[in-house]
């Protein structure tokens, strides 16, 4: 389908704004889902002229994590373009990801006569993990000819990744993890299954020769195992795609490491809500498409918090008119997945959308909610055909035959 | 999906009947649609009574052509079988395509020193253009064993069709455009891209030469360049698919010319809807799948006529009485795209549907509009799957297992 999409392409000097409200789906907890009970005024209002449905991030009853909750959001088959779980432990981590890297996601453990014993070395407190990354890192910053940058986690965890000379082969990452899963077990070595995994396999297994000497003597954490190796996914980039300059507007590093996987432009920054409104006003000029992202909305709902995911759907209600002073051609509100605070977690449920356009019938929604979006014109939809509409709506795609 | 339906398919008596309204879906102005505005009395009453929905020709956000959208209609996804250019154009302007054709559309064109100084020979206005392709088909009629048929279009456009003695490979027409795209350029030779192309490019070639041999005095129109080879797509007919034996009603050639890649009877028909419709009572009893097909609601939608098309739409309400009078076991109206007046053009917009049977829930929407359809039975669905809702209201599917 991208690829039909991508000869229909044109360019024009439309606007596009999708916002992402973390986690927005909900489900009712005395009667009313947390979007529901929220005092929405902005976005009723825009609910009654906008284009209203519900998608589905990866497939039905599928429970989403955020990486193909964003995917699909930005045009990518979750399930044909997965992301390695390394991958995304260094972009949430605020580590760059080129394709001449891999990367890896590491637990501290305990080792005691080429034993573990404890895989987890302790969960040691984030302060002290956050003291020996450091040190690692001033001592190991080249294997051979493979840049290494360390990043440090919370607790135990930490992600490591190895930037290479070359672009590396789709298969250069072909490893199994180190961690044999079980204490008591000695770890593994790092094992290449393939031909091209072969130096990735050599660097890690230095790599982790190396932090043993390091911290031999550490009580607790004085090992590495490794997790997850992956490389950087082959995916077409927004400009490629449709033809888009795009721009990533977010304050946590996962979400603009996501949002530079498809080549947006994701530039560090931190701030509250509306410092992101700010920012897409002062670039607004720059890109053609952009992706604002609030964090807080999926906070809340995975601590169960019913009020403060509340409270934080109403603080974005109230910063929307400032978008709208933008007056984009099409501007899209929804999420990446639900977050109902009842669950404490993501869920499957599909997610309210509207979509504002010149170009809808609207009418049939008499706010933004889970419920009314059961009645609007886009219906229920896989989530990955949400870049078809919003390209359709912005006037940017040709006629499909004569 | 169709090889499930064809092992299912069985024979009865009953009728199908088809009606386009072409380009029938809109969007608001001031309000309303188009559907919306038109007073439609017989409709609504239908759609209170009928299974209604609304149905996406191609995929979401895709803007159909004429051709995927009838194709899609007659159960063919667009996806897969795709028309060509220069068989379009010929059926567009009326000429009949086989299995043994290639077809190809052309542009008169200024040549002078062997470059093209204008591709489209300042376009010509349609007479003089029409009275120098007669003069061609009077010359030329055969080129080596294949007769050639030449159709003039608008200005500078004409279409040709080369009829070859046996049936032609799935490949034969794999030939690219003899137009530079560029003035000042050479023309391009016709450049066979597979082995089973020499043919066609050989006989394409001496074309040409012949077309410029007899216009090579003329001032403008002097040389002709060829775009969109293309050959008759391998389809199964409505027979083989369905065991319908099938008439399409249809006044422009173009639709008649889709109807017939499909294997309908299409006989040349000219006048009002009031003729179309009196033609479907003449011919009731000799088919059991009837396609009738009404223009001008597109018309008026691509020339942003709000209320031409309107008008057009209760044209269409208003002899609706004369087709229920036959009572079809299953008549379904809908059109093959949306053409909104206010975009002066086809859209993506799913098109408003109604079915009537004996064999549909009905109750759900109060009058046949695009926002009443999104409360159908029938939800938001590919439009290939139309022949399928046809074929089971008219209990013309087995049972698939046991």
């Amino acid at each position: 389908m991208q690829k039909i999409l991508r000869s229909l392409v044109q360019k024009n000097n439309s606007k596009i704004v999708l916002v992402v409200l973390d986690g927005l789906g909900g489900l009712p907890v005395n009667g009313k889902t947390e979007l529901e009970t929220a005092a929405t005024p902005n976005m009723d209002s825009l609910a009654r002229a906008s284009a209203c449905g519900l998608h589905i991030p990866v497939a039905p009853g599928i429970t989403p994590g955020s990486g193909p909750g964003h995917l699909s959001l930005f045009g990518y088959d979750p399930l044909e373009f997965q992301i390695g779980r390394g991958i995304l432990e260094a972009l949430g981590l605020g580590l760059e990801i080129r394709k001449t890297d891999v990367a890896v996601r590491c637990n501290y453990a305990t080792i005691k006569d080429g034993l573990i014993i404890d895989r987890r070395a302790g969960r040691i407190p984030t302060d002290q993990s956050r003291r020996l990354t450091e040190r690692l890192q001033k001592e190991i910053t080249k294997v051979d000819d493979a840049e290494i940058t360390f990043a440090a986690g919370m607790e135990h965890r930490f992600a490591v990744v190895m930037r290479f000379p070359e672009e590396l082969e789709k298969d250069a990452a072909q490893l199994p993890d180190t961690d044999p899963q079980q204490e008591g077990k000695a770890p593994l070595a790092p094992q290449p299954l393939s031909k091209n995994a072969e130096k990735v396999a050599a660097t890690a297994g230095k790599i982790i020769e190396q932090v043993h000497e390091i911290l031999k003597n550490e009580e607790r954490a004085n090992f590495a195992l490794m997790r997850g190796f992956s490389g950087m996914p082959d995916i077409q980039t927004f400009e490629e795609a449709y033809g888009l300059s795009s721009l990533a507007i977010a304050t946590y590093p996962m979400y603009r490491g996501l949002a530079t996987l498809v080549g947006m432009h994701a530039p560090v920054l931190e701030g509250t809500v509306e410092d992101e409104i700010a920012f897409l006003k002062e670039q607004y000029n720059k890109y053609d498409f952009f992706f604002l992202h609030v964090k807080k909305v999926d906070s809340y709902g995975e601590d169960g918090n019913f009020a403060e995911k509340t409270k934080r759907i109403e603080e974005f209600d109230a910063l929307l008119p400032k978008i709208m002073e933008l007056n984009p051609d099409v501007l899209a509100i929804t999420g990446d997945h639900s977050t109902p605070a009842l669950m404490k977690g993501h869920s499957w449920h599909p997610v309210p959308i509207l979509l504002k356009s010149p170009y809808v019938l609207g009418g049939l929604c008499s706010s933004f909610s889970e419920r009314e979006c059961t009645k609007g014109e886009l219906g229920i939809f896989p989530t990955v055909q949400l870049m078809s509409f919003m390209l359709a709506n912005s006037l940017r795609l040709k006629k499909f035959g004569a």
